[in-house]
C-alpha cells in the first residue's frame, strides 16, 4: 500500500550510470535506498556508449559492411548479456530478460541488414533503430530491481504516455495529451507501490503510434515531463559527475562544482555542453518550480548541483560569474552596408533567409554606427548561408559572381570567418557587479588574444565573445582562474571531485 | 575662360559659417581666395539657426499664436536684411537681393498664416516652408560673391539637377537621372568660369516637380552628390569646428581633432552626432574615392579633418581607438524565452513587427545561451514596440493583460529599460590591437558603472555598450582620458581648438 | 419619464433626407411621429451635397483661389441659414442656432484661408474641415426638433462615445471602449426621454481627443455602432430611395426594390454602390442580429428594404438572383508563367507586393491549368502595380526594360487591360438553383459581349465577371431583364418607385 | 560518317511502347526506319507497368511481406527475360544483356530485402530503386537495336549529362551545366553515327553524383532537355494513343484527336491528365521553338498531335474550345469574413499558410463583393489546411474549438467541401469567340448540375468550374458533345482512333 505522505521522486539514470554491470548494480542500490521511504519513477538512458555503437553500426551498414556492423552490435550484445547475468539475480527473471533481449537483437539485426542493402535509412527507421538502446537498458534495470524484490513495471515512453508530433529525430510532445496520459498511466502504479521503469528518450507519435525519439536531452526531458505531469517532489538526474561544473574539465582541471543554480543559469550553461540540461528539457520543471538535482551515481553522498527557482535558493541568490563556457565549430557571418542601421526591412530579409535554410543563430550583434550586422552560426552551415546572403541581398549571381544589383543597392559586402570559437562567462546577477565586463576583457587581453565580436544582452546573465579557435583554451583558462578560482580562495565552498 | 588644368572643388558652408553678416563675409572671403586658382561650386545651408526658427514659428503657428510666429520670423528677417546690407556691397545687387527676399518673406507669411489657421501642416507644406531657409541664405551668398566681382549663378537644388522620390522630409535622389542632370547643368557653368551657388538640403520631386528636402545631412548630401556627378577634386565642408573630434566637446573639454579618418570611420561617428556626416551623405564620395574635408571657416589655416579611403591615407592607416561617442534618448527592449536561440522564425517575427512600425534598430545583441535578444531603439518608440511585441509574440491582450497563449508558447517575457544611453568606442583597426575591449570595460568599471548590454560586430570598428543615463558623462570622460588623451602624450599630434 | 416598455430605434438621416429646409421638415416630421411611441436616437449626415461642396472648396483653396472657395462656402452658408430660418420655429432657438453656425463658418473660413496659403492640407486638417458638414446639419436638426417641443441633446460622435484609432480619413473604432462609452452616455438620456441628436461620420481619437472621420459609410456606421451598444430594436436608415434596388437605376430604369435581404447580401451589394451599406457599417448590427431598414424619407409609408439575418426572414429565405451590379474604373492584371500553379510561394510574393502598395483586390481568379493568375484592382492603381510586379517577379529593370532574370525564372509575363468593368449577378441561394451561371453567360453572349475573366466563389452568392467598359450597360440591362424582370412577371412583388 | 545535312530527332518511347517484346519489336522497327535518313537519340521509359510493379513490391516489402515482393519482382523479371529473348537476335548481345540484367535483379533483391527489414525507405533509396525500371528497359532496347546492326550506346541520364539539385523524387536540372554536358556527350556520338540510347526519368545529383529521378513526366523531360541542348529538329514522343484527345476517352468514347495545339494549350491540358505533357517537360522545347509530336507506336502512319508555337501553325491558329478536362480528388476551402475584400494583408497570410504546408493551389476565386476567397486544393491536403487556417486566421484553438480572437477580428468562417471535382473547357482563342461561357454553363445547367465555383483568368484559355463529384461525367459528356462533337460535324477533321 502506498504511503500518502510519501514524497515522489523521478530518477533518471544516464548512460554512464548504466555503463556496465557494476554501474547498474550501483544504480540499483541507489533506487533500493530511496524506495524505502519514497515513491519512485525510474527513467533509463541507453547503457554507456550503446547509442554511439548503434550509430557506428549504422554507418558501417550504410557503407555496406554488414560484417563490421554485426561485430559492433555483438559487442553491445556481449555487454548487455553480461549485465543481465550479473545484475538480475533471480533466475526466472534472468531467463525472461535474456529471452526478451534476444528478440530485440534479432530485430536489430534485421534493420542492420536492411540498411546494408539500401545503403541508406529514413529518419523514421533511424529512430526505430536507436530506440533499442533505451529498451535494452531499461529492461535490464527493471529486471534487476524486480529481482531484489521491488515491484516494478517496464514501460516505453509511449506506453507511459508521451505522445508527440511527427518530427522524427527531435519530436516535440503534444503537452496537454501527454500530461493527461502520463498521469493516468503512472499514478495508479505509484499508488500500488509499483515503480514504473521507463525508457528515456523514446516516445510515440500521436497519429501513427510509431516509435520516435525526443532528440538531444531526450532522457532528461522524459524525466521532467513525468515529474511535471505527476507533480513530483524533485527530479534526480544520476550521472557520473558531482554536478554542473564551472568549466569544461577537459580544459580546466580544477573546475569546481556549482552547488545551486537557477533554471535560467542551467539553460544557459547547456549551450556550452558541460553536463547541463537542454533548455527544453528543463522547461517542464521550471514551469512548475520542481527542483532538478544533478547527482553522481558513484559518489551519492555528495549533494550535487541543485537547479531551482531563485525564490527557493538557500542562503539567498549568489551573484557574479559562476562558469566559463566555450563553443567551437562555429563561424561568423558579417553583413555590412551603408544602410543596415535603421532598416528593419533588411533584418527581416536576413532572417527569412536563415529561416528558409533552417539555420539557427548562436550569437548576433549590431552596434549603433557600424552599418554592420554580425551573426554566429554553426560552421558547417556557413557556406550555404554566405551563398544565399550574397545572392539575395547583394543580388550576386553565385555562378558568375556578377552582381546584377543597381548602384542604389544598400548592401555592399557579405564576408565570414570560419576559424573561430565562442567563449562565454556565465552567471546570474552579473548585473549587480560592475566591472565584470572589464575584468573579462582585460583578462583575455593579457593573454594577447584579440576579440572579434561581443554580445551581451540586457538580461546580463552572460557575456559572449568570439575569438580565434587557437586562443580558446588560453581564454577559458585565464577567465576561470580570474573569476572562479580566485573567488574560491575567498569563500568556503564545497570541495568536490569530478570523476 | 576656364582653365582646363584647374581643379574643381565643391564647398559647402554650414549654418554656423553663415550665422550672421560677419560669418558670411568670412565665408565669402574664403570663396574669393579659392576662386583665384580653382573652379568652385558653392553649396549653402540656411543661415545660423534659421531652420530652428522656422520650426519654432511653425510650432507657434500650429498652436494658433500667429503673432508670436510672425515675431519669430521677423527676427529671421532682421538678420537676413542686416546680412544683405553688410555683405552685398554693390547697391544694385543689394536692392535686387532685398526685393527678392521680401517676396520670399511674403510667401513665408502666407504659409504661416495658413498653418495658424489649420493648426497643422502636411509633410509637403513643411518641406516647402523649410526650403526658405536655404533659399534666403543662398541668395545672399550669391549676391555677396557677385558684388565682389565673381561670376555667379543662384540655383536651387532642383534647378541644379537633384531629382528625388516623393518621400517628403527625407527624399532619396533618383541617382542616375540626378547624376546626368547635375552634370548637364553645372559643367557648362564651370567651363564659363561661373560659380554655381546652390541651395543645400532642398531638391525637386521627379514626378510632380515640387520642392522637397533631403532630410538629415541634406546640405552635405547636396555637396557630395554634386562632387560625384562632376568628378570634383575634393569636397570642403566649412563649419565652425576645426574638424571631427575625438569626443563630444560638451562632455570632454579637451577633445581633440582627428587629422584623417576613413569613410567608414566617419560614417560610424555620425551616429554619435559630433559634426560628422550622415553615412548616406558620404556615400557618393566614398563610391568615387573623392576626399571630403571638414574645415573651420573661422580658422581656415588649420587643415581640419580629411575623410578619405584608407588607400590614400598619408603616413599609413592609423589604428586603435580614435573617438568616444554616446547617444541618449534610447531604450532597451529585452525579449526572452526558452527557445529564441536557434529559431530564426522568431527573429523574422520580431523584425517584421519593427518594420511594420517603421522603427530602426540602433543596437542588437543575442548571446549564445541566453534565450534572449536585446534591441536598442529610440526611446520615444519604446511604448508602441513593447506593446506590439507583447501582443504578437506573447499573444498578451494589451487591454486585459490576459495572455491567450497556450502553454506551448516559446516566449515568456518582453521587458524594457528607458533610462539608458549608448556609449561607443570607435576606431578602425581596433582589430589589430588586442586588449582594447578589456581596457574599455575596465575603465568603465573603475567608475563603478554597470554595463547593461554590449555589442561589437566582427568588423571591429566600434564597441558599443549600454549604461544608465546618469553614468554617461562619467563613462565618456574616463574612456576619452584612457584612450585618446593618453595616446596624445605619446605621439605628436595636431593641437587644435574647437570653437 | 421613459417608458420601460418602449422600443428604442436608431434613425439615421442621410444627406438627401436633409437636402434643404423642406427635406429637413419632412425628416423632423418623421422623428415626431416615431417619438410618440418609442425611444429615439437620431444620427445626421451632412445636408445634401455639403460634403461635396466642402471638398470642392478645399480643391479651390489648394489651387490658391480663395475667392472661389469662399464663394463655394457661401453657397453652403446660404442654404444652412435658409434651413435654420424655415425649420427652427422657436425664435430663441433660431437665434442660438444662427449664432452657433456663424461661429462654425468663421472656423471654416480660417481653415480655408489656411489651405489657400499652404496649397495643401494634412489628413488631420481634412477630417477637421469635413466634420463641419455633420456638425452644421446636426445642430439644425436638433434645434428644429427642440422647437417642436421635443427634448433633445446635440452630441458629436466623440461626445456620444465613439473613440477611434489614429487613421485619419477612415478611423476604426476601439470597439470595447466605444461600446461602454456610448452606453454610458446615451442610456441616461434615453431614460430621461431626451432624444440624442448625434453627428454621423465623425468621431474622436482615443489618444489625442482630436476630431476624426469614420470614412466611407461613416454615418451608417455611427448609427449601427450606437444601436449595437444600446441593444436597439432596429436601425432605420432614412434615404431618398424606396430601398435597395435590383440594379443601378441610372442603367436600368425599371429596377425594383428588394423587400428583404440578408446582411450578407447587403454587404455584397455595397461593393456595387447602389444605396447599400458598407460591410463594415453593417457589422455591428449583423453581430447582434439587429435589423436595419432602408426607408424613403419622402415615401415613408413604403416599407423599404429590411436587412436582417436569414433566420428572421418573413416567408422564408428567397433564393435566386436578386440584383445585378457593376463596377467600372477597374483594371485587370494578368500574371502568367509555367509554374504559378502549385506555387504558393509565388502567391505570397504577389500579395506582398499588393500589400506594400496598399492596393486592395477586387476580384481574383486562377484556374487549374492556366499557369496564370488574374487580379482586378482599381484602375488608377494599375500602373504602379504592373511596374512593381514586373520588377519584383520578372526582375525587369523598369528603367531599362532589361530583364536580369536567369533562364530558370518561372514567370514570363505580366500584362494588363485598363478598359474593363466588373459585372456581378447577386443573390443568396443561387446555390440551390442550377443553371444560373449558364443563363448569366448565355444572356451576355446573346449581346455579342466577350467575357474576359470570371470568378465565383463557393459561397455562391454572386457571380462576377469582367467585360470591356463599352459592353457594361448592355450586359447589365440584359441580365436584369433576364433575371429580375422576368421573375417579376411570375410573382407578385412590391412595386415601388425609385426617386 | 555522319551526314551533315541529316536532321536530328529525339525519340522517346513511353512505357506502353515498350510494354512487352512485341511492343519493343515495333518500337525497334520505328527506330530502324528513321535511322536510315536521320540522326537519332532514343530515350526509353520503363517497360509497361514496370514502375507500378516496383512500387507495389516496395509496398509489399514495407509491410514486411518479402515473399510477395519477390514474387512481384519475379514477374517483372520474367517479362524482361522474355523481351530479351525475343528482341535481341544476336546471341552474344543476348547473353551480354542477360548477364547485365541479372546483376540488376540482384541489386533489386538486395534493396527489397532491405526495405522488408526496415519497413521503410528514404527518398534517396526510393529513387535508386525506381531507376532500375528505366535501366532495364533501356538496356534491352539498346541491345535490340544493336543486334539489328545499328551502332548504339547505352547511357543513363546522368551519363548523358543531366545533372540536378538534391530534391529526390522530383529533381530539377541545373540547366546551364546540363546543357553543356549533354551537348558535349551526345554530339560526338551523333557525329560518329552512333545512336545514344538514354534512360528516361533518371539523372544524377550534381554534388553527390547519386542516382535521382526527375519526377512526373521525367522521361518526356529527358527527351526535351536533350533536344534543346543539341538543337534537335523535333521531339517524337511515342505512346499508345493517336494523339492528345479532346477529352478523357474513359469518359467520352468518341473523344477526338487534336491535330495541332500550341505549347500553352498542351501545358494546360496536362493538368487534366490525358496523355499531355507536364508544363515543365515542355518548357525546354517551348523556349527554343522545337516542335514536339505525340505519335502512336502502333499506328505510326497517323500524324498524331503536333505541339508547336502558334507562329508555326499550319492553316493558321485554330480558336475555340478544343478539349474538356476534369480533375477529381480535390476540395474547396472557403474563407469568408467582412473584410477580406481590399485586404491584401489577409491574402498574404493565407498564402503563407499554404506555402508553409507545401500545398499548391489548383484554382482560386475571389469575387468583388463576396467578402470571400475560395481555393481548390488536393483533397488529401484539406484537413491540415482547414485546421491551419482556422488556427491562424480565426485564432481558433483546434484542441478546444475555443476562439481566442477578440471581437475586432475580421474573419468569421473557414469551411470546405470535399466531394467536388474541377471541370475545365480548354482552347486557345476562346477570346475571340463570345458566348462560350454562356454555352458552357447552359450546357451544364441543362443537366441539372449546380456549379459551386468558377474561375476564368483573363488569358481566356480555359474556363474552370467546380461541381459535385457525382456530376462530373455528366458535365464532361455534355460539354464534349456541345463543343467538340458539334464542331466535328461542321468541319472536316482527322478521324482517328484512340487505342
Amino acid at each position: 500500500m502506498s504511503q500518502d505522505h510519501q514524497k515522489t521522486y523521478v530518477m533518471k539514470f544516464g548512460g554512464s550510470s548504466l555503463g556496465g554491470y557494476k554501474e547498474i548494480l550501483q544504480s540499483v542500490s541507489i533506487v533500493e535506498k530511496y524506495a524505502g521511504h519514497s515513491n519512485l519513477i525510474v527513467v533509463c538512458s541507453a547503457m554507456g556508449d550503446t547509442t554511439d555503437h548503434l550509430l557506428k553500426a549504422i554507418d558501417q551498414a550504410k557503407k555496406g559492411d554488414l560484417e563490421k556492423a554485426r561485430k559492433t552490435i555483438s559487442e553491445i550484445r556481449a555487454s548487455i548479456e553480461k549485465a543481465i547475468d550479473k545484475t538480475v539475480s533471480d533466475s526466472s527473471s534472468k531467463q525472461k530478460c535474456r529471452d526478451w533481449t534476444a528478440e530485440r537483437f534479432e530485430e536489430i539485426d534485421k534493420v542492420l541488414l536492411g540498411i546494408s542493402l539500401l545503403r541508406d535509412l529514413s529518419p523514421r527507421s533511424l529512430d526505430y533503430f536507436l530506440s533499442f538502446g533505451e529498451k535494452l537498458s531499461t529492461s535490464i534495470v527493471e529486471a534487476a530491481l524486480s529481482s531484489i524484490g521491488l515491484k516494478t513495471k517496464y514501460l516505453t515512453g509511449g506506453e507511459a504516455g508521451i505522445f508527440t508530433d511527427e518530427t522524427f529525430g527531435s519530436a516535440e510532445p503534444v503537452l496537454k495529451i501527454t500530461n493527461e496520459k502520463l498521469k493516468a498511466t503512472l499514478t495508479p502504479l505509484i499508488e500500488s507501490d509499483v515503480i514504473p521503469v521507463v525508457t528515456g528518450y523514446i516516445a510515440e507519435t500521436l497519429e501513427g503510434h510509431e516509435v520516435i525519439t525526443l532528440g538531444r536531452g531526450g532522457s532528461d526531458y522524459t524525466a521532467t515531463l513525468i515529474a511535471a505531469a505527476i507533480d513530483a517532489e524533485e527530479v534526480l538526474l544520476w550521472t557520473d559527475v558531482d554536478g554542473i561544473m564551472s568549466a569544461d574539465p577537459r580544459i580546466i582541471h580544477n573546475a569546481r562544482i556549482l552547488e545551486q543554480i537557477s533554471y535560467l543559469e542551467a539553460m544557459e550553461m547547456s549551450a556550452f555542453g558541460a553536463k547541463a540540461m537542454q533548455p527544453r528539457a528543463l522547461e517542464p520543471c521550471a514551469r512548475k518550480g520542481i527542483p532538478v538535482r544533478i547527482k553522481n551515481t558513484f559518489n551519492p553522498e555528495v549533494p550535487g548541483t541543485l537547479i531551482l527557482s531563485t525564490d527557493n535558493m538557500v542562503n539567498g541568490v549568489q551573484t557574479g560569474v559562476k562558469a566559463v563556457g566555450s563553443l567551437t565549430n562555429v563561424g561568423v557571418v558579417n553583413i555590412s552596408g551603408t544602410s543596415i542601421v535603421g532598416s528593419p526591412g533588411t533584418a527581416v530579409k536576413i532572417f527569412e533567409i536563415l529561416k528558409e535554410h533552417g539555420v539557427g543563430i548562436l550569437m548576433m550583434s549590431q552596434s549603433v554606427s557600424e552599418n554592420n550586422v554580425s551573426l554566429v552560426i554553426r560552421r558547417n552551415e556557413l557556406p550555404k548561408i554566405v551563398r544565399a546572403l550574397k545572392k539575395d541581398l547583394l543580388m550576386e549571381d553565385p555562378e558568375t559572381t556578377r552582381s546584377t544589383a543597381s548602384s542604389n543597392t544598400k548592401f555592399s559586402k557579405v564576408d565570414y570567418e570560419d576559424d573561430v570559437s565562442i567563449v562565454a562567462v556565465l552567471g546570474r546577477g552579473m548585473i549587480g557587479t560592475p566591472g565584470i565586463a572589464g575584468r573579462v576583457f582585460s583578462t583575455v587581453a593579457k593573454q594577447g588574444i584579440n576579440i572579434r565580436m561581443i554580445a551581451q544582452g540586457s538580461s546580463e546573465i552572460n557575456i559572449s565573445f568570439v575569438i580565434k579557435d587557437k586562443d580558446r583554451n588560453k581564454a577559458v583558462t585565464a577567465l576561470h582562474e580570474e573569476f572562479v578560482e580566485r573567488s574560491l580562495e575567498d569563500q568556503p565552498v564545497l570541495v568536490s571531485k569530478a570523476s
